[in-house]
Protein backbone atom coordinates (compact mmCIF):
# COMPACT_ATOMS: atom_id res chain seq x y z
CA UNK A 1 0.00 0.00 0.00
CA UNK A 2 1.31 3.60 -0.76
CA UNK A 3 0.32 4.86 2.47
CA UNK A 4 3.31 6.34 4.83
CA UNK A 5 2.57 7.29 8.15
CA UNK A 6 3.15 11.03 9.33
CA UNK A 7 3.94 13.08 12.83
CA UNK A 8 0.15 13.50 13.84
CA UNK A 9 1.20 17.04 14.82
CA UNK A 10 0.76 18.03 11.03
CA UNK A 11 -2.84 18.78 10.86
CA UNK A 12 -3.55 18.16 7.01
CA UNK A 13 -7.61 18.98 7.24
CA UNK A 14 -9.44 21.51 5.60
CA UNK A 15 -9.85 24.85 7.90
CA UNK A 16 -11.42 27.58 7.96
CA UNK A 17 -10.23 31.59 8.46
CA UNK A 18 -12.47 33.49 10.73
CA UNK A 19 -11.79 36.39 13.51
CA UNK A 20 -12.89 35.51 16.96
CA UNK A 21 -14.02 38.36 19.08
CA UNK A 22 -13.99 38.54 22.58
CA UNK A 23 -14.60 41.96 24.84
CA UNK A 24 -11.53 41.85 26.97
CA UNK A 25 -11.54 44.28 30.26
CA UNK A 26 -14.72 45.93 27.90
CA UNK A 27 -12.45 46.24 24.99
CA UNK A 28 -12.98 44.53 22.09
CA UNK A 29 -10.34 42.06 20.69
CA UNK A 30 -9.93 39.73 17.76
CA UNK A 31 -8.00 36.92 17.06
CA UNK A 32 -7.21 34.75 13.91
CA UNK A 33 -8.33 31.22 14.55
CA UNK A 34 -8.45 28.37 11.94
CA UNK A 35 -9.55 25.54 14.59
CA UNK A 36 -13.00 25.97 14.63
CA UNK A 37 -15.87 23.41 13.44
CA UNK A 38 -19.93 23.49 13.72
CA UNK A 39 -20.97 21.68 16.98
CA UNK A 40 -24.87 21.01 16.77
CA UNK A 41 -27.44 21.90 14.44
CA UNK A 42 -30.56 22.69 16.65
CA UNK A 43 -29.95 24.97 17.82
CA UNK A 44 -26.67 25.99 16.28
CA UNK A 45 -23.48 25.77 17.92
CA UNK A 46 -19.90 26.48 16.83
CA UNK A 47 -16.74 25.71 18.52
CA UNK A 48 -13.49 27.46 18.81
CA UNK A 49 -10.36 25.90 20.16
CA UNK A 50 -8.36 29.03 22.04
CA UNK A 51 -4.52 28.44 23.48
CA UNK A 52 -5.13 28.51 27.60
CA UNK A 53 -3.25 31.82 27.69
CA UNK A 54 -4.22 33.78 25.00
CA UNK A 55 -5.66 37.20 25.62
CA UNK A 56 -8.90 36.36 24.02
CA UNK A 57 -9.36 33.44 26.10
CA UNK A 58 -9.19 35.35 28.99
CA UNK A 59 -11.83 37.50 27.10
CA UNK A 60 -14.62 34.61 26.42
CA UNK A 61 -14.41 33.32 29.54
CA UNK A 62 -14.81 36.77 31.53
CA UNK A 63 -18.20 37.62 29.73
CA UNK A 64 -19.16 34.17 28.47
CA UNK A 65 -19.92 35.03 24.87
CA UNK A 66 -17.78 35.34 21.53
CA UNK A 67 -17.85 36.55 18.16
CA UNK A 68 -17.14 34.32 14.64
CA UNK A 69 -16.63 36.60 12.18
CA UNK A 70 -15.60 35.27 8.78
CA UNK A 71 -13.47 37.31 6.84
CA UNK A 72 -13.49 37.72 3.12
CA UNK A 73 -10.25 37.24 0.64
CA UNK A 74 -9.31 41.13 0.97
CA UNK A 75 -9.26 40.83 4.67
CA UNK A 76 -6.40 38.55 4.38
CA UNK A 77 -3.88 41.19 5.67
CA UNK A 78 -5.82 42.45 8.60
CA UNK A 79 -6.82 38.12 9.49
CA UNK A 80 -3.42 37.68 9.75
CA UNK A 81 -2.13 40.10 11.45
CA UNK A 82 -4.71 39.02 14.06
CA UNK A 83 -3.01 36.21 14.36
CA UNK A 84 0.36 37.71 14.64
CA UNK A 85 0.14 39.89 17.51
CA UNK A 86 -1.53 39.84 20.79
CA UNK A 87 -4.74 41.95 22.04
CA UNK A 88 -2.24 42.29 25.43
CA UNK A 89 0.34 44.21 23.24
CA UNK A 90 -1.86 46.31 20.75
CA UNK A 91 -5.17 47.71 19.99
CA UNK A 92 -5.93 45.62 17.11
CA UNK A 93 -9.54 46.60 16.43
CA UNK A 94 -7.78 50.20 15.83
CA UNK A 95 -4.99 49.22 13.75
CA UNK A 96 -6.97 46.93 11.64
CA UNK A 97 -9.67 49.86 11.37
CA UNK A 98 -12.22 47.34 11.97
CA UNK A 99 -15.54 49.16 12.33
CA UNK A 100 -17.25 47.24 15.53
CA UNK A 101 -20.66 46.96 16.73
CA UNK A 102 -23.06 44.90 18.78
CA UNK A 103 -25.91 43.03 18.22
CA UNK A 104 -28.50 41.03 20.71
CA UNK A 105 -25.17 39.98 22.63
CA UNK A 106 -23.89 43.12 24.35
CA UNK A 107 -20.52 42.04 24.95
CA UNK A 108 -19.59 39.76 21.81
CA UNK A 109 -17.84 42.01 19.43
CA UNK A 110 -18.51 42.11 16.06
CA UNK A 111 -16.71 43.52 12.96
CA UNK A 112 -18.65 45.19 10.25
CA UNK A 113 -16.03 44.74 7.65
CA UNK A 114 -16.33 40.77 7.48
CA UNK A 115 -19.53 39.69 5.75
CA UNK A 116 -21.03 37.53 8.34
CA UNK A 117 -21.00 37.78 11.81
CA UNK A 118 -21.94 35.05 14.22
CA UNK A 119 -22.78 36.13 17.85
CA UNK A 120 -22.52 33.47 20.51
CA UNK A 121 -23.32 32.52 24.12
CA UNK A 122 -20.60 29.44 25.82
CA UNK A 123 -22.87 26.57 26.79
CA UNK A 124 -19.67 24.25 27.20
CA UNK A 125 -15.66 24.59 27.72
CA UNK A 126 -13.55 21.70 27.67
CA UNK A 127 -10.01 22.26 28.80
CA UNK A 128 -7.80 19.92 26.98
CA UNK A 129 -4.20 20.01 26.53
CA UNK A 130 -3.10 22.56 24.69
CA UNK A 131 -5.89 24.88 23.93
CA UNK A 132 -9.67 25.47 25.73
CA UNK A 133 -12.59 24.37 23.32
CA UNK A 134 -15.25 26.59 23.39
CA UNK A 135 -18.86 25.75 22.51
CA UNK A 136 -20.95 28.57 21.78
CA UNK A 137 -24.64 28.35 21.08
CA UNK A 138 -25.52 30.77 17.68
CA UNK A 139 -27.72 33.35 18.90
CA UNK A 140 -27.26 35.74 15.86
CA UNK A 141 -25.86 35.93 12.74
CA UNK A 142 -25.23 39.03 10.80
CA UNK A 143 -24.74 39.54 7.21
CA UNK A 144 -23.61 42.59 4.95
CA UNK A 145 -26.26 42.94 2.97
CA UNK A 146 -23.87 43.39 -1.07
CA UNK A 147 -23.37 39.40 -0.45
CA UNK A 148 -26.99 38.69 -0.51
CA UNK A 149 -27.70 37.10 -4.31
CA UNK A 150 -32.23 37.24 -4.07
CA UNK A 151 -32.11 37.57 -0.49
CA UNK A 152 -30.07 34.56 0.21
CA UNK A 153 -26.60 34.46 1.76
CA UNK A 154 -23.85 34.00 -1.47
CA UNK A 155 -20.49 32.32 -1.17
CA UNK A 156 -19.34 34.11 -4.30
CA UNK A 157 -19.72 37.40 -2.88
CA UNK A 158 -18.81 36.28 0.80
CA UNK A 159 -15.56 35.21 -0.87
CA UNK A 160 -14.11 33.13 2.94
CA UNK A 161 -10.40 32.25 3.72
CA UNK A 162 -9.35 28.76 3.73
CA UNK A 163 -6.17 28.32 5.90
CA UNK A 164 -3.35 25.94 4.56
CA UNK A 165 -0.53 24.84 6.37
CA UNK A 166 0.93 22.30 3.93
CA UNK A 167 2.86 22.66 2.00
CA UNK A 168 3.22 26.09 3.18
CA UNK A 169 1.06 28.50 5.73
CA UNK A 170 -1.24 30.44 3.47
CA UNK A 171 -4.58 31.52 3.14
CA UNK A 172 -6.27 30.42 -0.05
CA UNK A 173 -9.66 31.31 -1.70
CA UNK A 174 -12.82 28.93 -2.48
CA UNK A 175 -12.39 27.22 -6.13
CA UNK A 176 -14.42 26.11 -8.61
CA UNK A 177 -17.82 24.16 -8.06
CA UNK A 178 -17.31 20.16 -7.79
CA UNK A 179 -20.36 18.71 -7.96
CA UNK A 180 -23.66 19.19 -6.40
CA UNK A 181 -24.33 18.24 -2.80
CA UNK A 182 -27.16 15.71 -1.72
CA UNK A 183 -27.32 14.81 -5.35
CA UNK A 184 -24.69 13.33 -7.37
CA UNK A 185 -23.97 10.63 -5.10
CA UNK A 186 -27.43 9.61 -5.82
CA UNK A 187 -25.34 7.84 -9.03
CA UNK A 188 -23.99 5.44 -6.83
CA UNK A 189 -27.49 3.76 -5.88
CA UNK A 190 -28.16 2.39 -8.58
CA UNK A 191 -24.97 0.26 -7.74
CA UNK A 192 -26.26 -0.81 -4.41
CA UNK B 1 -24.75 50.00 8.43
CA UNK B 2 -25.70 47.47 5.99
CA UNK B 3 -25.81 44.29 7.49
CA UNK B 4 -29.39 42.43 7.89
CA UNK B 5 -29.89 39.57 10.45
CA UNK B 6 -30.22 36.50 8.92
CA UNK B 7 -31.69 32.89 10.88
CA UNK B 8 -28.86 31.45 12.71
CA UNK B 9 -29.70 28.07 11.72
CA UNK B 10 -28.12 29.40 8.04
CA UNK B 11 -24.86 27.80 8.43
CA UNK B 12 -22.32 30.35 6.67
CA UNK B 13 -19.10 29.37 7.67
CA UNK B 14 -16.50 27.17 5.64
CA UNK B 15 -16.52 23.98 6.19
CA UNK B 16 -14.39 20.72 5.46
CA UNK B 17 -15.89 17.63 3.56
CA UNK B 18 -14.69 14.67 5.10
CA UNK B 19 -15.26 10.94 6.09
CA UNK B 20 -16.12 9.89 9.61
CA UNK B 21 -15.31 6.18 9.76
CA UNK B 22 -16.49 3.51 12.39
CA UNK B 23 -17.36 -0.05 12.90
CA UNK B 24 -20.70 -0.46 13.44
CA UNK B 25 -21.05 -3.94 15.26
CA UNK B 26 -17.88 -4.92 13.94
CA UNK B 27 -18.40 -3.54 10.20
CA UNK B 28 -16.71 -0.74 8.60
CA UNK B 29 -19.29 2.10 8.25
CA UNK B 30 -18.33 6.00 6.71
CA UNK B 31 -20.40 8.98 6.66
CA UNK B 32 -19.98 12.70 5.10
CA UNK B 33 -19.37 15.19 7.73
CA UNK B 34 -19.19 18.66 7.31
CA UNK B 35 -19.15 19.59 11.08
CA UNK B 36 -15.83 19.25 12.16
CA UNK B 37 -13.07 20.80 13.23
CA UNK B 38 -9.28 21.00 14.97
CA UNK B 39 -9.76 21.00 19.08
CA UNK B 40 -6.34 21.17 20.27
CA UNK B 41 -3.24 21.57 19.29
CA UNK B 42 -0.84 19.47 21.63
CA UNK B 43 -2.18 16.44 21.68
CA UNK B 44 -3.69 16.75 18.58
CA UNK B 45 -7.94 16.49 18.67
CA UNK B 46 -10.57 16.67 16.27
CA UNK B 47 -14.12 17.39 17.04
CA UNK B 48 -16.88 15.87 14.72
CA UNK B 49 -20.82 16.57 15.03
CA UNK B 50 -22.82 13.54 13.98
CA UNK B 51 -26.60 13.30 14.70
CA UNK B 52 -27.74 11.50 17.68
CA UNK B 53 -30.02 8.57 15.63
CA UNK B 54 -27.02 7.92 13.18
CA UNK B 55 -26.04 4.53 12.71
CA UNK B 56 -22.00 6.03 12.83
CA UNK B 57 -22.78 7.62 16.05
CA UNK B 58 -23.57 4.17 17.10
CA UNK B 59 -20.07 2.49 15.99
CA UNK B 60 -18.22 5.45 17.83
CA UNK B 61 -19.70 4.57 20.91
CA UNK B 62 -19.46 0.62 20.59
CA UNK B 63 -15.46 1.36 19.99
CA UNK B 64 -14.96 4.53 21.36
CA UNK B 65 -12.83 5.27 18.02
CA UNK B 66 -13.17 7.29 14.89
CA UNK B 67 -11.65 8.12 11.96
CA UNK B 68 -11.38 10.74 9.61
CA UNK B 69 -10.89 10.32 5.75
CA UNK B 70 -10.41 13.56 3.84
CA UNK B 71 -11.53 12.86 0.27
CA UNK B 72 -10.06 14.52 -2.70
CA UNK B 73 -11.85 16.13 -5.61
CA UNK B 74 -12.20 13.07 -7.31
CA UNK B 75 -14.22 11.28 -4.80
CA UNK B 76 -17.10 13.72 -4.62
CA UNK B 77 -19.21 11.39 -5.68
CA UNK B 78 -18.40 8.94 -3.41
CA UNK B 79 -18.29 11.57 -0.40
CA UNK B 80 -22.03 12.40 -1.71
CA UNK B 81 -23.34 9.24 -1.43
CA UNK B 82 -22.17 8.08 2.40
CA UNK B 83 -23.94 11.42 3.18
CA UNK B 84 -27.22 10.76 1.80
CA UNK B 85 -27.32 7.16 2.65
CA UNK B 86 -27.45 5.62 6.02
CA UNK B 87 -25.29 2.29 6.67
CA UNK B 88 -28.21 0.07 8.30
CA UNK B 89 -29.33 -0.27 4.82
CA UNK B 90 -26.05 -0.19 2.44
CA UNK B 91 -22.99 -1.79 2.85
CA UNK B 92 -21.50 1.84 1.71
CA UNK B 93 -18.02 0.68 1.51
CA UNK B 94 -18.91 -1.86 -0.92
CA UNK B 95 -21.26 0.18 -3.23
CA UNK B 96 -18.51 2.58 -3.20
CA UNK B 97 -15.16 0.52 -3.41
CA UNK B 98 -13.40 1.50 -0.93
CA UNK B 99 -10.24 -0.22 0.32
CA UNK B 100 -10.66 -0.60 3.90
CA UNK B 101 -7.21 -0.53 6.04
CA UNK B 102 -6.85 -0.46 9.68
CA UNK B 103 -4.02 0.87 11.51
CA UNK B 104 -2.37 1.29 15.26
CA UNK B 105 -6.30 1.31 16.18
CA UNK B 106 -7.94 -2.02 14.58
CA UNK B 107 -10.90 -0.72 15.08
CA UNK B 108 -11.17 2.46 12.87
CA UNK B 109 -11.49 2.12 9.51
CA UNK B 110 -8.97 4.09 6.77
CA UNK B 111 -9.79 4.65 3.44
CA UNK B 112 -6.80 3.91 1.12
CA UNK B 113 -8.26 5.83 -1.72
CA UNK B 114 -8.71 8.85 0.62
CA UNK B 115 -5.17 10.68 0.29
CA UNK B 116 -5.27 11.74 4.41
CA UNK B 117 -6.45 9.48 7.13
CA UNK B 118 -6.71 10.21 11.45
CA UNK B 119 -7.68 7.46 13.19
CA UNK B 120 -8.63 8.71 16.35
CA UNK B 121 -9.38 7.65 20.01
CA UNK B 122 -12.47 9.37 21.73
CA UNK B 123 -11.93 11.48 24.99
CA UNK B 124 -15.04 13.92 25.36
CA UNK B 125 -18.16 13.24 24.33
CA UNK B 126 -20.70 15.92 24.42
CA UNK B 127 -24.59 15.43 24.13
CA UNK B 128 -25.91 18.69 22.60
CA UNK B 129 -29.17 19.35 21.05
CA UNK B 130 -29.72 17.20 18.02
CA UNK B 131 -25.44 16.08 17.54
CA UNK B 132 -23.27 14.10 19.64
CA UNK B 133 -19.89 16.21 19.57
CA UNK B 134 -17.15 13.31 19.69
CA UNK B 135 -13.63 14.88 20.63
CA UNK B 136 -10.91 12.35 19.53
CA UNK B 137 -7.33 12.11 20.05
CA UNK B 138 -5.76 11.84 16.69
CA UNK B 139 -3.45 8.82 16.81
CA UNK B 140 -1.96 8.17 13.45
CA UNK B 141 -2.18 10.10 10.15
CA UNK B 142 -1.74 8.32 7.34
CA UNK B 143 -0.98 9.93 4.44
CA UNK B 144 -0.77 8.62 0.25
CA UNK B 145 2.55 8.88 -0.74
CA UNK B 146 2.31 10.53 -3.83
CA UNK B 147 0.37 13.35 -2.48
CA UNK B 148 3.80 14.34 -0.91
CA UNK B 149 6.54 17.03 -2.27
CA UNK B 150 9.61 16.44 -0.99
CA UNK B 151 8.63 14.41 1.46
CA UNK B 152 5.88 16.75 3.04
CA UNK B 153 2.50 17.09 2.50
CA UNK B 154 0.97 19.27 -0.42
CA UNK B 155 -2.52 20.28 -0.50
CA UNK B 156 -2.79 20.67 -3.89
CA UNK B 157 -2.03 17.18 -4.34
CA UNK B 158 -4.24 16.24 -1.75
CA UNK B 159 -7.09 18.25 -2.92
CA UNK B 160 -9.52 18.34 -0.65
CA UNK B 161 -13.57 19.61 -0.85
CA UNK B 162 -15.02 22.23 1.28
CA UNK B 163 -18.71 22.03 1.64
CA UNK B 164 -20.85 25.20 0.75
CA UNK B 165 -24.76 25.56 1.80
CA UNK B 166 -25.40 28.82 0.40
CA UNK B 167 -26.80 29.89 -2.36
CA UNK B 168 -26.26 26.13 -2.72
CA UNK B 169 -25.17 23.04 -1.23
CA UNK B 170 -22.52 22.15 -3.19
CA UNK B 171 -18.68 20.92 -3.16
CA UNK B 172 -16.28 23.09 -4.18
CA UNK B 173 -12.27 22.98 -4.10
CA UNK B 174 -9.46 24.84 -2.93
CA UNK B 175 -8.72 28.17 -4.86
CA UNK B 176 -6.44 29.83 -5.75
CA UNK B 177 -3.80 31.17 -2.90
CA UNK B 178 -4.42 34.77 -1.62
CA UNK B 179 -1.62 35.73 0.66
CA UNK B 180 0.98 33.90 3.04
CA UNK B 181 0.54 33.42 6.60
CA UNK B 182 2.07 34.33 9.68
CA UNK B 183 3.38 36.97 7.45
CA UNK B 184 1.16 39.41 4.94
CA UNK B 185 -0.17 40.66 8.61
CA UNK B 186 3.17 42.10 9.56
CA UNK B 187 2.75 44.91 6.91
CA UNK B 188 0.20 46.15 9.04
CA UNK B 189 2.78 46.33 12.14
CA UNK B 190 4.25 49.54 10.98
CA UNK B 191 0.94 51.20 11.41
CA UNK B 192 0.41 49.72 15.39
Amino acid sequence: MSKILIDPQTLIYPMPAVLVGANVDDKPNFMAVAWCGIANGEPPMISVAIRHRRYTNRGIRQNMTFSVNVPSTDMARETDYCGIVSGSKANKAEVCRFRVFYGKLDNAPLIEQCPVNLGCKVVHVLDLGSHSLFVGRIEETHITESCLTDGKPDVNKIKPLIYTTEPARQYQAFGEVIAPAFSIGKELKAGE
